[in-house]
């Protein structure tokens, strides 16, 4: 085919990848692009950092046999192209939809996902127990971790790196280096990366990397004299690189990411030297879309967005994250002991309010919730009250440290939870449904799911000013789309009462399902109390009262069934009938997901009734 | 008292050690170090680390002023002579004792301990924060974390580091490089900071610490001169250190870690920069006690001991966790999937003989649990079966990739749980209370605990060749004590009846307990049933029937109260009395402390009579 124009659509994927010449293959990238663009301008999505990685992508897949080659994509956000040259191009209009392809990496959508990926700095560790499987079974095949440079600043890239350097197998990481990670990237390896983009401080003449480019083939030419006549010059690509070369890894980079032809030079290098090798790729985020490569930071994670001119179609005038943001600077403007910490999520949880004012109080410490909570530990034995805003899931890597270096001490610290649920389209790695059971495993701490902004607004002052210990906040993802809310500035729980000796309660946001359901029950003459929790942990002596006086309680969920409120509060009073959530729950729309679990206003009120009616 | 001989038991402490000169100084280390020896030879305890950290312990708080000065343990077993020299020598004597002083430190014991300590790799993030808080309210004083090379091996090490370099703070970081940290060191750090201690690469001649040193005094003279003039030469000191430097560190050393004279000198010379410093000190773990020099592997953590010869009293001739190791090779003998993954816990989880039998299926990962389970995560997508040997409070690091790297894939893992329950003298941070909680929050985990040896050779078996997912065999510190168990080979738990519609159940070393309650119940003809769950989770629909089947349950459990075992039940049958741990729990003797948890059979069989007395 090489005398023909590469056409996406007619190919076989990714065996014709190595067919094409370099021209064509440049032809594929930019139908890839125009792809990327329409899909996640309907669908939402990753933009920035999937047109970055096009050409990094396709010589992968050019160099590497996939799958018997298992490429480890770190976070997964920068995936897409991959989907889409390995078996999911036809159905790449589903991406993150209920019943489509996911947004991340899963080996159960395609043999080609080597791993799971969602969390952030596991690449590294995943690919060297593949390497050293192959290198069990005698197999040669390589294992490959691409991470960017946010995913660097997790300890657990340091553990991976530390073990992979010394570890004697067909192991190769890729750094994709783009200069930002979701927030404007932080710390010393981001400097020092950062200098080894730009700078070079001496060529080394005769490396093991320089023996084996003399006689590894590109396409028939030696990959070094390809790399010489190639614009980045081979003193460039042999950079002296201490750190990486100290741990233990051959150095290969910097090479130029949009450019196929020395990527594949670079790659096919480090292939050939069957031992851990760095490689370091430099690509621009958001490449070849303008509004994109202009303003990477807002194309990070979109909704969907009208192309011509980047602008998203809808644009939340507000969410649960910036109201967080802005009452935090209103208690820090009156309180200096306040200090913000984020794990470099500053925008998605509404920290930027608070980094603007007070910038010497803001602390975004990458991607890197361990230290996150220990720092705030440090910062509250000296008197301050951090406050660390992170999503669900992410907090779930400072387990350990909420217990060891906060709760032991009893030391006060504010941890906002944002994304706590069900979050949509990013899929099982992201929903926030685990928190509150992980979290009341820890002696001593007080959990507050504010239903709305009010309510939310209140909270974050108690936890901030008021309690003691590990204060949690948690709220939703988006927008407060409730409606008629009962009022709850002060109490645990307020109740709706009717006179019946059945109740419904629930906590968060889902108290407006659980309202709906209760009114539709109502028109049915099956007349129900209703509580909505709002200190919802630990349960006060009122609350468990209030509920010994119902004959029946019926408790709605959005969270994992072991270890959640409504298996304490059933442990504690006989009468209670938990309804939670009892697994993994994959991608899809919120409102769908919710109906699916059983937790809408419909199926609640079907459910209540049925239950009624088995028992009568 | 410059004329006198040092009296380590007729001193002010800590601040009459400014006072001494080195002569003093050296003479007071040689009783501190006999004190050490007499005390942990009666005790247990920490030894050669201890011993290593005697002139460093002396030189920090002659150059720094403890507690304006934060001085931040890492792990804390370094750290005996820090509560020598800070008002805790009269109590020395009941160190790791019920009441008496901890083996680790504790804010709540010392104002001198500046944060809690027990868990590797927490000191620079928590100095870190302790810095930034300085800062923020204008004072000068340093924030010092003091850490050993082991502790580098963690990922939060580098986070910490990655956020510290940059910070603009007080902030000084002391590596306490003694080459080995508790496991033979590994990885590439290991060798990187080998490297460090021998060789100079090249010598930096005009550097900023260079400029400092010749302005800074140390008792009188300029510290450049008396650096020159001691053992290691200046060279030395101002080693090329690229790692941290690029991590925007000053760097200073290698320091003799034995000399007090060079260790003022860096640490005076550290303190004056006033920036964030790398101090790099070498030292001998072990230093001056013969025994522990020859082998400070197997005086890492001991119990009492003979001092003339070293020999420990009681040497344990079997445990839980050799027991393991030894049925691990077994297994691994006729399965060669099978891999060991220990996190530096070769010895303490008895994977030693793997690493024997099968070294190239044995991978120490070091001090980095975070890591080793996505490494498993890695072995595990490749086919291998790999079974991670870790202590139930260190698992607690790894929460997130339990859930993001094996669970949402289903991959099969072995997780053997070593420390389960209540470990002892090594306090609060050690005590295996959570695991329970926080493994049942996550979807598809099985997990046994064996009450014997035997028991322990089953579920082992089982977990690693039928179970599928994350199976988890949990068992505690120590040697089987049991007597008169009930054989348990097959089913999830056995069940001894007496014809009785009370029941008293349990699991693990417990139901030892539980049997010698219901024995001394029945002869005062109280007649109980008695379970003992061996398959703990997922609760089987036999044993839900069976508990159902009773007019009262008594469940007693070794393990925290919320998202315990008991309480789960107790939501599914509303007949079962629940008996947890409700807290933290310091350090003490392990039968003591179950007996004041409530949990000894004494306590269990009152706890029962009163109850259902109480009831009639």
């Amino acid at each position: 085919m090489a005398d023909r124009k590469a056409d996406l659509y007619n190919m076989k994927l990714p065996d014709d990848l190595k067919k094409l010449n370099y021209e064509q293959c440049d032809d594929l990238c930019r139908q890839i692009r125009t792809l990327l663009i329409k899909t996640v301008s309907k669908n939402g999505g990753h933009l920035a950092s999937n047109l970055g990685t096009v050409e990094l992508t396709v010589a992968l897949h050019r160099v590497f046999d996939s799958p018997k080659d298992k490429i480890v994509w770190d976070v997964g956000h920068q995936a897409y192209t991959h989907k889409i040259l390995t078996g999911r191009l036809d159905r790449f209009d589903t991406l993150r939809k209920e019943g489509g392809i996911s947004g991340f990496c899963r080996p159960d959508e395609s043999v080609h996902d080597a791993f799971i990926s969602g969390h952030s700095s596991n690449s590294i560790s995943a690919a060297l127990g593949i390497a050293y499987a192959n290198k069990l079974k005698g197999d040669e095949h390589h294992a490959i971790a691409v991470l960017g440079d946010g995913a660097m600043t997790g300890g657990m890239s340091f553990e991976g790196l530390n073990n992979a350097g010394k570890s004697e197998t067909n192991m190769i990481v890729v750094l994709n280096y783009n200069e930002m990670s979701i927030s404007r990237n932080v710390g010393s390896m981001a400097k020092y990366l950062s200098q080894m983009r730009t700078t070079s401080s001496y060529k080394k003449t005769k490396t093991a990397v320089e023996r084996v480019l003399d006689v590894t083939p590109v396409v028939g030419r030696p990959v070094k004299k390809v790399v010489r006549s190639s614009k980045n010059a081979f003193k460039n690509m042999l950079l002296h690189s201490t750190l990486f070369e100290e741990l233990g890894f051959e150095f290969i980079g910097p090479l130029d990411g949009h450019n196929i032809e020395e990527l594949e030079a670079g790659l096919k290098a480090a292939k050939a030297l069957h031992k851990p090798v760095f490689v370091h790729v430099n690509t621009v985020k958001g490449k070849g879309y303008g509004p994109a490569e202009a303003n990477p930071g807002e194309f990070h994670g979109v909704g969907s967005f009208e192309i011509s001119t980047g602008n998203p179609d809808v644009v939340s005038p507000d969410s649960y994250s910036s109201v967080m943001g802005k009452e935090l600077c209103r208690l820090a403007r009156a309180d200096k002991r306040i200090c913000a910490v984020t794990a470099a999520m500053k925008y998605g949880t509404g920290l930027q309010y608070f980094a603007k004012s007070f910038p010497e109080r803001f602390f975004d410490v990458g991607i890197a919730e361990e230290h996150a909570v220990t720092f705030c530990g440090g910062l509250a034995s000296e008197g301050m009250i951090p406050v660390f805003a992170v999503y669900s899931s992410f907090l779930q890597r400072s387990y350990d440290q909420l217990i060891h270096d906060l709760a032991i001490g009893g030391l006060h610290a504010v941890i906002c939870v944002d994304r706590a649920g069900i979050v949509g389209s990013d899929g099982e790695t992201h929903q926030g449904i685990f928190d509150i059971s992980f979290l009341t495993t820890i002696p001593g701490v007080t959990i507050y799911s504010p239903s709305g902004y009010e309510e939310l607004r209140v909270c974050l002052k108690k936890a901030v000013l008021k309690d003691k210990g590990i204060a949690v906040v948690r709220y939703p993802r988006g927008r407060d789309v409730s409606s008629n809310m009962l009022d709850s500035s002060s109490g645990a729980f307020v109740c709706r009462e009717n006179g019946s000796k059945t109740l419904i309660m629930t906590y968060g946001r889902l108290y407006d399902n659980v309202r709906k359901a209760a009114d539709t029950l109502s028109e049915k003459d099956i007349i129900c109390d209703t509580i909505k929790l709002v200190k919802v942990y630990p349960f006060t002596a009122e609350l468990l009262d209030t509920v010994r006086g119902y004959d029946k309680v019926f408790f709605f969920e959005e969270a994992y069934s072991e270890g959640s409120l409504s298996q304490k509060l059933a442990a504690e009073c006989g009468n209670v009938y938990t309804f939670c959530i009892n697994g993994f729950v994959t991608h899809g729309e919120t409102d769908s997901l919710l109906d699916k679990l059983g937790l809408s206003a419909e199926k609640i009120a079907a459910t209540v009734e049925e239950k009624l009616k088995d028992e009568t």
